[in-house]
């Protein structure tokens, strides 16, 4: 990957090196023409633009160890471990060695990339105890890939994902006394790939920083599954075709926060994003959305999610689910669309007593049951009696990919870290 | 602004306080919900939350000067003064005094919202010296206005857009040694302003930090207009009604990096935006278009632009070249028009011989004369005749707007920075 966009950037050097364009390039271009030529030069000379290395980690530990907080008081991304991965790219060298040290803060200068246009893109991974003591982590390619694609379309630096899986395993593994063992605990892990390029010129930063943190966190639901409200958001739009709400890069979220205020304003917990005229479900605030319907003609029991059209981001619980689905769902006489769905259907559905459940999915908290949906002022029921939290598909997701990420059912999807 | 703030977030609260909805508020949330409790304290107890207040800005000045660069090796956004200014906001105390400090990295936890969320925004303008000595900001309210625009569409805090002004007068005024004197030299201003809060929660920050950096600029076209060449994209979408295309968010830049580097491999200097089926221009790489064209029907001169529909970046110049257009232009018999136009609006005037001149307008280079449009692959020539760089009007516009901006001409748009 690194080679390719080498390539790219010498694609786009022999043609904008030529005198008389590169005479008229405006300063917004003037950094990257000047990164583009220190690539050139590198690769006519031979020398090597380098992928990450897991050998060449250095490991420096923390002198004074954090205490652990009691698992009823972890809150989601407030604490950290005692250490953090970090490693460092430029366009000139590649990735440098990998650096486990104690968690710190960056010291970065005012005029960095990424405070101004926004060169993030990050993921979200959590790593489990399995009831041997081993750690776990759940399909992390996915992850790996994911972040790759969203460093790609912000021109972010790609990397050997095996590599890196490697590296985020030893980080765990260092850290190790941080990951409760109880079952629905978890360490949450955030790798973040930001530009630190120090001009203020919008070009493709020619540095950047690739740094691995870990938060250990407790059960979404502590007290078991409790249904949300949501509300659906017809004045903003989270995503469109030929935009980037398909990659999980930050510029994605700040925009985010304000109709999910709006949204808790009116007493719901989470907005839900429609799309165009036809008022199309995608996402709900943070997750994706299924809705089981049965099929109007034939009673038959649908599990509905919105496909990957560029415009829904590519979760990789969302992917689980339907995985398990066509798996172990079809053969009890379900049906799994990924298709595009409008609130109109969900709402005849509910009218017409065809609604089985809606539940949103995501790292955070698997599965994350409905129980209505406020929309064109009324209030759509998502299939949920009074005093029930959560339908029996949604329960029987949760335990499905609990299940795997715990270790507790033998599956590919679950990597266990090297010990 | 704040007192708004304030207040919608206690009706939030008012709302999403009570016991059975806050129990079910999901991990995202819950820092939000925290931070909203916090306000809510403040609120009922009477204690104020502060606007900026210039009277409490403290300096520290640097004790190792920078040296000043020759006029000719000042790059856009690569080297700074001596100094910055910096403000921090909390929830509970508004902003905090201002500080003039040496120019410094910031130093910023790995969990800052800021690198995971992009929760930023930005302005950019320029000081400039004129022929008395003196300094000169060119609309400043307007960036401020913008800048509070941006900032509460991100749930970032707003502030006082006048003390602001003062405050960045100061700082210019500290620094003002590093104001090149000569005509198209000035010092860019670089507003920035970013979430701080450090958790990985998706809410609002309960912290921020705006800054001002400045960096000495030369000309955008050190040795005269050179006009560009840009290519009509048409497989990436910039921006989207509903979206936040309109404002000056980080969140708008890194997605457009890899559209524009592209252009420049197939040879030409920035990418055009359009939108829709109906493929109407909206912006080229970083700045508004106009495109001078006579009328089908009546060959009268007409200056278009794209409208203010929500997608378009509201740009400081645009504003100034339509103000000073219908001011100047229309008396002449022009007409001057904010309304969507299409690629294929150009390409007609082109090949019937009615187009005049296009040209970007931004505070980099006030006017970017526009040559050629690569679309659909052919190229529409944009009025020039070979070997003219710049057309009349684009000229006309520079002119004007640079004799305002270095006082040349007495004009309400230039504010003097108090001696």
């Amino acid at each position: 990957m690194l080679q390719q966009r080498s390539l790219r950037l010498l694609s786009a050097l022999s043609h904008s090196s030529s005198r008389s364009i590169a005479a008229a390039l405006g300063a917004s271009l003037r950094c990257r023409s000047q990164r583009a030529y220190s690539i050139h030069a590198d690769a006519s000379v031979g020398t090597t633009i380098q992928d990450i290395d897991p050998s060449k980690l250095t490991i420096t530990k923390t002198t004074t160890p954090k205490a652990l907080l009691p698992p009823e008081e972890l809150i989601f991304g407030r604490n950290f471990t005692d250490h953090m991965l970090s490693l460092e790219w430029t366009a000139s060298e590649g990735w440098l060695p990998a650096r486990i040290t104690p968690y710190q803060n960056l010291s970065l200068d005012p005029a960095t990339c990424v405070f101004h246009y926004a060169f993030e893109c990050f993921e979200g991974m959590k790593a489990y105890k399995d009831k041997n003591g081993g750690i776990r982590l759940f399909r992390p390619d996915k992850n790996m890939a994911r972040l790759n694609k969203s460093a790609a379309r912000i021109a972010l630096p790609t990397f050997d994902g095996d590599a890196m899986i490697d590296l985020i395993g030893r980080f765990v593994k260092l850290d190790e006394r941080f990951i409760p063992q109880a079952r629905g605990y978890s360490l949450y892990l955030r790798p973040t790939l930001i530009g630190t390029q120090r001009t203020l010129g919008v070009g493709p930063p020619a540095s950047a920083l690739l740094f691995v943190i870990a938060s250990p966190v407790g059960p979404y639901y502590p007290t078991g599954f409790k249904a949300v409200s949501l509300e659906a958001t017809d004045y903003a739009v989270r995503a469109w075709p030929g935009g980037v709400g398909d990659k999980k890069l930050g510029a994605n979220y700040a925009p985010c926060i304000v109709p999910q205020m709006q949204a808790a304003s009116r007493g719901f917990h989470q907005n839900l994003w429609l799309f165009g005229e036809e008022e199309y479900v995608t996402e709900v605030g943070t997750m994706n959305l299924f809705a089981a319907i049965r099929n109007k003609e034939t009673g038959q029991p649908e599990l509905l999610t919105a496909p990957l059209d560029g415009t829904i981001l590519e979760g990789v619980t969302r992917d689980s689910v339907l995985c398990l689905a066509r798996e172990r769902l079809e053969p009890q006489g379900w049906k799994v669309l990924e298709r595009k769905f409008t609130m109109k259907e969900l709402a005849d559905a509910s009218d017409e007593g065809r609604m089985m459940e809606v539940f949103g999915a995501g790292t955070a908290a698997i599965v994350s049951p409905v129980r209505r949906i406020s929309w064109k002022g009324r209030l759509v029921e998502c299939g949920l009696p009074d005093h029930v939290e959560c339908g029996p598909l949604t329960q029987q997701v949760k335990d499905w990919i609990e299940a795997i990420q715990y270790g507790d059912e033998k599956h590919p999807w679950s990597y266990t870290v090297p010990q």
